[in-house]
């Protein structure tokens, strides 16, 4: 019959595109309705899910090799705080009719790097077209030991919170995106301000940490949406407080510059979004084996406050309780 | 610190309205980054994904009740035709502005109802807003014996195909949903058009037919977008042709009646969308305890045709082959 043993146009952009990132045997070439993922004995696996729309999670603009990484790593940074080492990826891609063909390879192109590099390959997914902005939605699988996640709601009281990385930078890239006039009045060089660009087009999860957290910590999550925000869902998860010495919250030297320059973008550092570094609370007793190991991992970890009795993140500078006008960014 | 201990306006939707269909303990009560599943021992977990977006995958003005139930029962299609047992599902929305807490409610009570129906509870999500279209993205996952899963790829000649329920149904709903005037050129009574419209609106997942397909059948799909593009897919995928009775293709009273009175629908049965019926192959030394195996879960199964050597779906009506103008519905 005439057209019915050819393929649509959405199978032969999977085919071209996204079947060479579908490299797990679960993955079927993409060829069937769904994938098969099987967690290695005595393991769990750990599910999340994050969807990336454009306008919303990034611009419209950004490059889009950068777009599917960004959307992955934002995953990616979740498994790793919970302590699981990822498996792979499903993904649902809505396109706007005005993408091109060399839009969506260079997307593919950048997605796949990350699938590589992370060891995360595609395992399905879904392409539609869509009146509205571009959106991917992901959902990425990790597998730990049985009952070993990481959760949120396991602190106690006496312990040391840990961060990973330095805080503040992607919240600051995307002041500058929208207004590249402030890199002069943050007093900024261009090597500083493209640090902060970068940080804000491209997450780096803790992935390497994860064996540590999962060995060392007794509550962690992602920090996503601003470290005070992430810091009272931990805190009223766990039924307990945070006291934080600002003095001590990790910043990169393009945001302390920044900071320098503008003491009152303490605020966008510490409740801005997309760190996408891990925050943890840990026993006193197995902070030096979890600092060895972090450092082992190559990725730096630095104590910025303790566990309390009480409710909320308290974040302390000069002896006094900072106050934020909006303490939690939200992408809702 | 004023604030941070606060629930924003995520968070409160979340546990007002989506919490309650998380009943999974693995799903942490909605409370963590990540969710856990472990399918039973010696079991695989079998993955689908699919999307469902205002104006491509539903009207806009469809009640919201039916939105999730529909995106729901999308995925719950294709692990029917998997043979796999549901598990749960993980949902990504993103809602416009204009939605107000009324239609998340209701959206949520209908999504509520088909989780208990389907033993498919809430795994785990994420709400964004977005500036676009309304969309549901979800994960659905299944169970089934390592290595059982039925698959496109694994027809034989020589088989029987067989399909379950009626074809063509939805496909017509969405042409009198877009003009009910139709309804009148069709001569069909109000109960016909009704059936048409509510099997546009909720689709009949056949996960009561699970078990004997996984039995039974060689291969197997969901039938989504069209009999006739979807069978070109399994041909392809199986490396042989399908041979259709176009006679024996079941088509509801509410589809005969439409045919009997405009005969070219016979092209938007064959290859619309939204059927979500499985259909499968079968040897036909089988086909005795499979159709014993459906009569039992109350699943109606038809044998319309049988697997050649060759390529590409025929459907044969009067001894000749039928060629469509558009073969296969994409929502792509």
């Amino acid at each position: 019959m005439a057209g019915s043993d050819e393929m649509s146009a959405e199978e032969r952009l999977i085919a071209r595109y996204f079947r060479p990132l579908a490299t797990a045997p679960g993955a079927f070439g993409l060829d069937d309705d769904a994938a098969i993922v099987t967690p290695p004995p005595g393991c769990d696996l750990v599910l999340t899910t994050d969807g990336a729309i454009a306008g919303v999670h990034f611009l419209p603009g950004d490059p889009p090799d950068t777009i599917g990484r960004k959307a992955l790593r934002m995953n990616l940074s979740d498994l790793a705080a919970k302590g699981a080492k990822p498996v792979g990826f499903l993904m649902s891609v809505a396109l706007p009719v005005t993408i091109d063909e060399a839009w969506v390879a260079a997307f593919a192109a950048g997605l796949g790097e990350d699938a590589t590099h992370y060891a995360c390959p595609l395992l399905g997914g879904d392409t539609d077209h869509t009146p509205g902005p571009l959106s991917v939605s992901m959902t990425a699988f990790g597998a730990l030991p049985h009952g070993a996640m990481v959760r949120r709601s396991t602190a106690n009281v006496g312990e040391t919170i840990v961060v990973s990385g330095t805080i503040g930078d992607a919240a600051l890239g995307i002041l500058l995106r929208r207004d590249a006039s402030l890199a002069k009045s943050w007093r900024l060089p261009e090597a500083l301000s493209a640090h902060l660009n970068d940080r804000y087009l491209l997450p780096q999860p803790r992935n390497a940490l994860a064996a540590a957290v999962l060995q060392h910590a007794s509550a962690a999550m992602d920090v996503s949406d601003g470290l005070a925000g992430d810091l009272a869902k931990l805190c009223r998860a766990s039924s307990i407080a945070a006291e934080i010495d600002v003095a001590r919250v990790p910043l990169s030297d393009a945001a302390r510059a920044a900071l320098a320059a503008a003491p009152t973008l303490i605020e966008t550092i510490l409740t801005g979004g997309d760190d996408y570094e891990v925050v943890l609370t840990i026993a006193p007793s197995k902070l030096g084996a979890f600092r060895a190991a972090a450092d082992k991992a190559g990725v730096a970890v630095t104590e910025i406050g303790r566990v309390m009795a009480g409710e909320g993140a308290h974040f302390i500078r000069d002896g006094k309780a900072l106050s934020f006008a909006r303490p939690s960014y939200s992408h809702f």
